[in-house]
């Protein structure tokens, strides 16, 4: 199949435009999204071959899943198709200070929460690949994912693959308690963790009184043995102006990367494609600090277009690592 | 409460524009319906009083489907809300002969379809009604929807109601075995049964070899004692364009009305329409041929109109029973 | 000025999309349209120099307006600016059978219908035009837009230009006592005059019992002496589906059209691009049967173009004329 | 009726999508509102029980504009409706630094400013009402429109309702002088002005060369009795960015509110959406303090909400008291 | 790669909504097409696996190009990339009686139509596939084209492939007589053609003077010796109703399909459609008169369809097939 | 013809809503646009007499230019009309930081790149004309559009005519190298030049190590004998918020104008709207400062109206001038 493996839950998603609230929306856009896709997506388009495991119903907007996966060159060999049954959803309202955007999820019920893990050909999906991801929404989606989110690691692990794992603890999935009690027991397979400051605190317990990240970063690693913890931070200035960047603790070197003002659009999915950017980055061997800055650079980019996937382009990144300048380009 | 009152489901109603298919939009246009809401609908434009009775979540979506109802003065006092939970959701793809219009629903796991159905305050709702009316739909809908169908009608017949029923089988909901078991045990409360020709057949198992209407009205009325019998009838000219009428039996006359050539904008919802007009009618004490063909003018008007609900007015409805000039009107 | 000067209103025309009832739209189109304007655009699209009188109020609507008439060319130097006072408004409805389109006017109070007619600059507007027209909505704007008729047709006349009148009874804004009084002394100054068979009744109680044209026509010439009379015969077979022709008397022959089976997008208008075929075919000095050929067709294709104006090209006349294949033209 | 009566215009209000000039728009936006509309739409969101009195054509206009109220759970029960007539329209253009946003009336003729105030059945309406709330729009309206609000204010004082009015100067519907001389008579019977520092001093010559708003409430309170004089602050940051907050002074301590940076999706409404924070609170028994900063915040969030109702819930609000951090809410 | 390889040119496609002449348009529908790709898709989604050659430029047009194949499953390996250049447009207005649609292009000077035809890798492309297809546009559009088709039939043939062509003639492109004498050469290496009554006599100078198209076909085997020919046949009842049927000979039988009513949302592509359903009817092994009429069916469904692409299922085609009701789905 | 003429190409602007990427775009806004039309609009809007001289092909692209430029009164009368070729395109992606606005040009091959000079009739389009304007674009599109340009400012000072010239260097049309050699000969014939300090180091090599704009402007004056330089000013605070401003140079006053800190709605044009309110308000003998404040605010506003005409008015500027209050006007 493809060098990285990602495992999770994509969605229909709807938007009322135009900061509508969706009360009073006439139409929706509609879309796709979910973090492992948008990840996949996102690498493909830098050009690294990628693939995406998942469970979808055969009709109409199962379809629209994997079309919107396929075309942005993503391998959907591995989906597990089920005769009935939904796709979840999710309604997205945009906000504007003092109103932070809102997400409803209607993903209940869908047929990738309800997974039969069975059905998944892990040693096929797995061949020659050299990278695993997920995140932890995928674990919290119901059993069979659970299981399936273990048995991915695992056999990771044993073919000797890079693991990466994102906490995106999502409170109407679970607990804080539970999705420590299951996540701690799949950090022993994971080699690099990606999360919040937030997150951190609200999964594992562990933060710093002083918000510094090198601290919390070296808890991490002393306490699950990743190789690389990396940290998203957001500065909310207002809805529509955020401040993004991330640091990289490597067990050795604690990097900072360069900020971003950006100008908000659409940031869902920011994280998603720092991860993207970040696995591009390794897997093409560059140091960690350049990665980092990729990485950065790419998801800040992000925010400027509409629709979970990151459509900026891996020369329009490379710009931006360059030139800060705004003017238009012709 | 209301003079109407009418119990069931209603959903959010998501469609492509432009005949698109449901993979190729990149938006949809946003509505609710359902049968017993059209109804609802449709009868308080034309003057009645009516209020509708169901189930919903506490969400935008929620409130979405109270707030057109309530755009279109129906009663929503008697909702019942739940904390969590969903809304039903249906897409509908706009056909071109030949192919035809289809629906998907999405509508499992909803609100509605695990009602408790002992939160309903039954006294109070039909407190001062006149009429009740309810489909073939809500019983399928699940225990709860099904246990407050017969104590609707119980109790409606008790308190001297007026009730109708329309068979409206959905075959993803339940099976023709289960529809009739069910639902001919409810026939004995219904004064008034309005269905079509195919789903009598599929419910009840009542036919005519030369779809004689009149046979199969009496033979319906030999068998539960309707005081009137309804049957809608439409002729597939092409997607684009239907022949639309309907017959009507009550023990002695039968009654047919006239006939529309009908240009479809969207037809979803024309049988709700004629149940309408036709409670209406008989609510305002017009003679039952007046009532066939005013239901039957105010239904066809409403293949024009998008959307679940019949904008059509009663003046417009009296105007095209005068006349059938299809001229610009200034 | 202009070859061929045409004086009326124009009113922004605002139109729900999709079929909708105005109650129900999220959203207009904004257009421009009125019968003279709509006259002089398809004019100086067919290469007539044309231009427009009318009166409009200096504020954004207005400007739209007078754009618009500019966009396709149309003269626009001796429109009378108002520093106060409104564009009139029209909301059209498009319907399908068996709901026909409706026009709901929101013109009282505009500009125009207070013209003060003295701001007129006849003799300028006049000099070097060949041919003047209007219809009978100007007249029953006001009492200024009345005098102006009056006056324009009478210098007209004098200056030996052809004068054209469309009858285009509304019955909004008079009635029809008014009209044939006001009218029936202005008819003197007529050369042309357009009509349909409803509006000779309505105004002039001119008809056939036969609806035999070539009667009402002859009575038409009989009693105001025009040179030609036209009537335009739209065949409502269904909301989207008209049958469009017309015939034409010129005291000697009476000539019949080919009849176009027109599909309908939008027909407001269509009267008005017959007047501009027929006024461009006899400018062009062709003979009566080609013009009204000419005139018809081309008035068939703006049953095909939303909006008040006819976009349709002379090529594409011409090519109808030759050949009814409605085939891709690649 | 209801708990709260206001009393005032609506109308259709068309937007040009897209920070376009009406000039070049294909498509407009079409919503309803008017400063007591909004108001009353605001209070029944919050969970007030609102009722709102005005005058309408019975047309789809008229429709649509009721409709909207009721779609709000608004009381139209004592709507004044007219056979005849047209509503208020007006065009808002939406800009961006340097161009302010402007809006555009065409609200000359309507139904509401010819009011025939002998229609309104004061009593009936007022019956067990405890509010009654009205605008300085309405009384610059029109003769009838000034006498009805008169006797709303005498008969609700008589009826021991608060009263509040809000000043709301419009130069297009009367002068500085006319505003003054007859609002000021009328300030006899209203316990809670709210007002602009601007407005207070264009139609009452009350000012302070310090901008303390401290002294302006003052001299109001010591020159009109009021209960509670409240006067909301705008800063144009830039067209997209304000800061918004206000005080509230009643007679003994002057409160100042919290201040909020808002993104401008829409500013229309942001006053109307004050007062009916400020209502619902001081009806719910809340201390003024809180009363203020619910009603600011409430407000705030008007700003990025499209169109003039702020639907913004009150849990949003109470949120946002709560926490002002704009993070993504899942 | 894959079994069925199609070699053309696909373009951009900008579509003025709602019957919109370009002229009055202020948007345009975005798509892509071509006589190729659009067999490539619609094979692809009747579940054979197919790929699409063509050449593009390295921008976002050649990008939403190749997408579109992909999201439809086409593989995209073998196209070639220019660094400079540009894609090819057509602009498509959509027609109503009597105006038909028309087509314009913009796609000279394209990437594809400047082709360097030495950069394809023939061997590899044909390496494993079943089937070659063309059309008659390909050789037209350049000298490195006409090579690329004359070389990929020659080695098709070598390689045992199946191959089928096109006729497909576009008269802004080449002559009658440079088309005849270009294309006779290339019918030697010709499995299968398809074409129309029209095209037939154009290119080939062959037709029946009473339209049979058994003689036809006859003419055609009897000279270029292909195994099957196919003549679909339109009927232009009026623009937006067709009649759509096709004949089918293989030098013994000559079979002819069911005849469909359709009413057509989007004509463009429907031929490509009835070659796709030929192509998989045959791979898959299905009789003659049984692949005929599943083409028939298929591509009656695509008039139904906005776009280039024929997104009908396999499952409506069968669904189609065995009964014509247009009832909505459920 | 008119006061100012001005000479280049436009073309059809293509622009995706909201942000998206082409990619990713279902529809796109169509426009027209180019510097020297974006001049003559802006200056016919202003008040003055405006004529723009180019070259179309006739089709409905050519016809859409044309009429956009007449919409705003500019003279077309000398457009070189071509059968055959095509119009220019430009496809418009707007951005949000860090994601610069970009441009994709699709202009090759247009009828204006390859104009045959000989068909412009120089005397007949200068006759009575006072100005003559054009930009550096248009003697880089072609041998003919250089030679006419040259042809045009040799004819214009012979005529005694104002000259201007913004160099406006496009790298995708010609290098620096040739854009130097080509304009340094024409400089001779130009009194007022019009750019960026940016443009005038890619062009002239003139620059000055600290950016003093008085130096850089001395330094052209000296060189070409210019009678005024203007530079405009953009500071990119970010992609959504930019300064603007600019510096005239007499020879004598250096005088700077007022700063507008601008929200970009779209930015396209803005240099062209500077143009045009400098011209406008020199040829309304308008002292060089209060020129300069003109067409400083003129542009400014340009920024917030979406696409390349400045459709801001005359009165909107001066209020601008006189007051920055962002407040909405009602």
């Amino acid at each position: 199949m493809a060098d990285v493996i990602t495992f999770g839950e994509a969605m229909i998603r709807l938007t009322p435009p135009g900061f509508q609230k969706i009360e009073q929306s006439d139409k929706l856009k509609i879309n796709a999204g979910g973090a492992e896709l948008n990840v996949a997506v996102a690498l493909s388009r830098l050009g690294s071959s990628s693939g995406w495991v998942s469970c979808l119903p055969e009709n109409p907007l199962g379809n629209m899943i994997s079309n919107k996966a396929r075309e942005h060159n993503v391998l959907t060999d591995h989906i597990v198709w089920e005769k009935e049954g939904r796709a979840g959803l999710y309604f997205y309202e945009m906000g504007a200070s003092p109103r932070p955007s809102s997400v409803l999820y209607d993903r209940a019920h869908s047929c990738m929460s309800g997974l039969d893990h069975k059905k998944l050909n892990y040693e096929k999906i797995l061949k020659n690949a050299k990278w695993f991801h997920t995140t932890g929404i995928t674990p919290a989606l119901g059993d069979g994912c659970r299981k399936a989110v273990s048995e991915f690691l695992k056999r990771a692990k044993e073919l000797k693959l890079t693991t990466s794992y994102d906490l995106n603890f999502r409170k109407k999935l679970w607990t804080e308690e539970t999705a420590q009690k299951v996540q701690e027991e799949m950090m022993k397979d994971i080699d690099i963790l990606i999360s919040t400051e937030e997150d951190i605190e609200r999964v594992f317990k562990i933060k710093d009184p002083q918000s510094n990240y090198h601290n919390i970063s070296k808890k991490l690693i002393d306490k699950f043995k990743f190789k690389i913890v990396c940290i998203t931070i957001r500065e909310n200035i207002s809805v529509w102006k955020n401040n993004w960047s991330a640091v990289l603790f490597d067990g050795k070197d604690f990097l900072e990367s360069d900020k971003y003002e950006v100008e908000v659009v659409d940031r869902i999915g920011a994280g998603d494609s720092f991860t993207a950017g970040l696995i591009h980055s390794l897997l093409s061997g560059k140091p960690h600090k350049e990665a980092l800055n990729f990485a950065v650079a790419f998801s800040a980019l992000k925010h400027s277009i509409p629709g979970d996937f990151n459509l900026a382009t891996k020369e329009e990144t490379e710009n931006l690592l360059k030139n800060k300048n705004m003017r238009v380009q012709r």
